[in-house]
């Protein structure tokens, strides 16, 4: 058997007889030897490996280069050179795949994020693609352990569905008919299927069995913006909460951020300093302080105070009862120099979902605003009282009808609960630093664009 | 701040003061008293609490009963009852939201899977669907657990896909377009869009990255097939292990099988015994001789010999060549007496990503059958020769440009890789005995079925 190079990295000793599997990164050819740089994808660093010109290894090596794939067998040695604590002395090298360099795009030189797109089969084989998705996963991991420390149940809410969430987005429609099916033809669910834009209501259901619940899954929007925070398919995570209110559920929210933020300090803190070096300077220290200081807990109608106090010239003239803007949003975190939770929002701007506070004009809603880029979490207490909630529907134009499963946790044994929703990729535009949406996910999905 | 009741059933002492907050799911007057059980969704039992009456605690009780939700305070004290360690007198209880008995659909007594699935945002206040829930959580924890701890990259490949995995099953189209568009009009990604029915091929692309990694998301079938065993909407798990071969993926499949049942024992023992007691006798015996008992490896042309020799009618005749139908499968496993993993499958019917055996005839393929739910594991090595890939492409009328990303890996360092999918359903049919795929997922989706 091989072992993973993140794996002979953590050797303890040296070792008379190792093997390991990869892809050459780089190659040297010097006086006598060549170096070769060896990638696996189990971490960010390479294995050097020493081949003695002369020696079975280097004519097996041959003319192979950059993307080539090789099984080396050798011996683990202390590396002279003070940028590895390992390096192997090889004594049988095999060439697995050859990449014609004349074809193999991914040369050494440093690629363009827009090219990179262009080959997405291919960038997890660079360092900060690979960081990326090795990231990604420690993320997911990180949240999957967050929730399941605190007693959470995983639910899978369905991505097809009849319901529409109440215009979190717009709509992909799912069908078995062809584009243009006469108009009686039987389509697979009888009736119009869309792809979810939130599992929350259903969230709700199984929170007001289970207690406390959340979602992990792809969503989906079928807005028509080529902007660098949207795509068509993302992943969202989505706790919800029996017998909590909207204290709770922002205690929560803060106590997730920081968590998983300092779950990547000790899982993956390569990953993050390449990062940090190659795409946005002070990303460790950033996120060190976020993941240390308290959230600053701010009403919705202080904020508008704030924004109206200041000197700025807003394109959007902060007034109670507007949404706020990316302007808005970047003059609070910087006044406030670090995450804010803004709550207590106008109901007129919200969901019929989210519960009225007794002003009647705010509802018990909050988003948590990072610096740099804005919302990441949306959450609120949800209307838990049947008749308010039939009201709120009735003021939408809302046909509680189509919401008689909703409606009946309010029938039922109903209880307060809240809950949030955080988009995973801005969470990983957080982390990373990296600014467009399409370079935190595989294979991005946008308008018009459909590869791989 | 409220103590979950699966935390309080773990205190080593009694509390003088303790509150839970959960639903009343059975009650009994007695003489002096009322007993209430109540469920908050933490675990399978509930807590026994003890209303004494005359007091302002039996007061607020009223006439609330099953599905009521309720706060209750009061001391943990040793309960007399040999059903339970600990119950709880109660000095204060608050009825957060009623149910009304004359509608509310959850009577104590037993109800049917079919009438239960007609409330699905309400069974899984039930034991039954409480206990799946929970397990299919645990189950998915340890499925990231699993792969975490061997160096695995967690990935999430699209949802949205232009390319099919040549048949894998039907497919769902997507469109932001009305039903009956004129046929020049402009749809969202200006080609036609299909749900994934298999995350394998864009899973190879980041294996030949990162080496090891599994993708665990939902995946669809547009079967228009009404069974048991089929949704149109399932989760699956699918590793995918650069320098890997058959045997590898045969011994990880194994493993992955036993470890997760060994996990589910230690995390979830009451909601397991829950099905061994009401849904198959003898469940947790026989999930232990699983998880502990080599699988057996069978080459498929041996099956079909076995077969032939029994002294079985079988509806379809064993010959080298066919797909193994239920029938041989049951037969097969019966005769093994526990899980078989068959392999070597007849080119002929087998996916062309398959690797071509030397024999010619066959590829490094292989199923886990399971006694009882038959198939759960497909999986193979994967075809990682260019030449020969092409080739098989062409004898399949496959038109190779519209996987240029996935030659791509064939042509650039290249690596002997392997990999399966498993669906999540099934696994969860095998561990809890239930027959019906629309009970192990919270909201099903089948032709016609769309509700929620």
């Amino acid at each position: 058997m091989h072992t993973l190079i993140a794996e002979a990295k953590n050797c303890t000793e040296p070792k008379e007889d190792i093997q390991i599997k990869g892809w050459i990164r780089t190659r040297r050819d010097a006086k006598g030897f060549s170096f070769l740089e060896i990638n696996d994808g189990s971490c960010l660093a390479g294995m050097q490996c020493i081949v003695d010109t002369g020696t079975e290894a280097h004519d097996a090596l041959a003319d192979a280069n950059t993307g080539s794939s090789v099984s080396i067998q050798g011996k683990l040695v202390a590396s002279p050179g003070n940028k590895q604590k390992w390096e192997i002395q090889v004594q049988k090298l095999v060439i697995l795949g050859e990449a014609k360099q004349e074809n193999y795009p991914l040369q050494k030189k440093r690629h363009s994020d827009e090219f990179l797109r262009s080959i997405a089969h291919l960038r997890a084989r660079t360092n900060k693609y690979g960081a990326m998705f090795r990231l990604r996963s420690e993320a997911a991991f990180a949240i999957h352990t967050f929730f399941h420390e605190r007693h959470f149940t995983y639910v899978h809410t369905p991505i097809l569905t009849g319901s529409d969430c109440e215009g979190a987005g717009e709509l992909f429609r799912v069908t078995t008919l062809p584009p243009n099916a006469p108009r009686n033809a039987h389509d697979f669910f009888s009736k119009q299927c869309n792809l979810t834009v939130s599992g929350q209501l259903e969230a709700e259901t199984l929170a007001c069995a289970l207690g406390r619940v959340y979602t992990f899954g792809p969503t989906f929007r079928a807005e028509n913006s080529n902007t660098p925070r949207h795509a068509a398919e993302f992943w969202m995570v989505e706790p919800e909460v029996a017998f909590s209110d909207l204290n709770d559920i922002m205690r929560l929210s803060e106590e997730f951020v920081q968590t998983i933020i300092q779950s990547l300090f000790k899982s993956s803190l390569d990953d993050l300093t390449l990062f940090d070096s190659y795409v946005e300077k002070g990303l460790l220290k950033r996120l060190e302080k976020f993941a240390t200081t308290p959230f600053a807990k701010l009403p919705y109608a202080e904020c508008i105070e704030l924004l109206k106090k200041s000197k700025e010239k807003f394109v959007y003239p902060p007034e109670f009862g507007i949404d706020l803007a990316t302007e808005h949003e970047r003059f609070l975190t910087e006044e406030i120099q670090g995450p804010i939770i803004v709550y207590d929002y106008p109901k007129a701007i919200k969901s019929f979902y989210m519960r009225d506070n007794t002003d009647q004009t705010t509802v018990a809603a909050m988003d948590v605003l990072m610096p740099g880029i804005g919302e990441i979490i949306g959450g609120s207490q949800r209307e838990e009282r049947f008749d308010v909630l039939m009201q709120k529907m009735q003021q939408l134009n809302l046909n509680a009808e189509n919401y008689w499963w909703y409606t009946d946790l309010r029938k039922f044994g109903t209880v307060p609960h809240a809950g949030f929703g955080l988009g995973f990729e801005r969470l990983l535009m957080l982390v990373t630093g990296v600014n467009n949406i399409r370079d935190c996910i595989p294979f991005p999905r946008t308008p018009g664009s459909l590869e791989f």
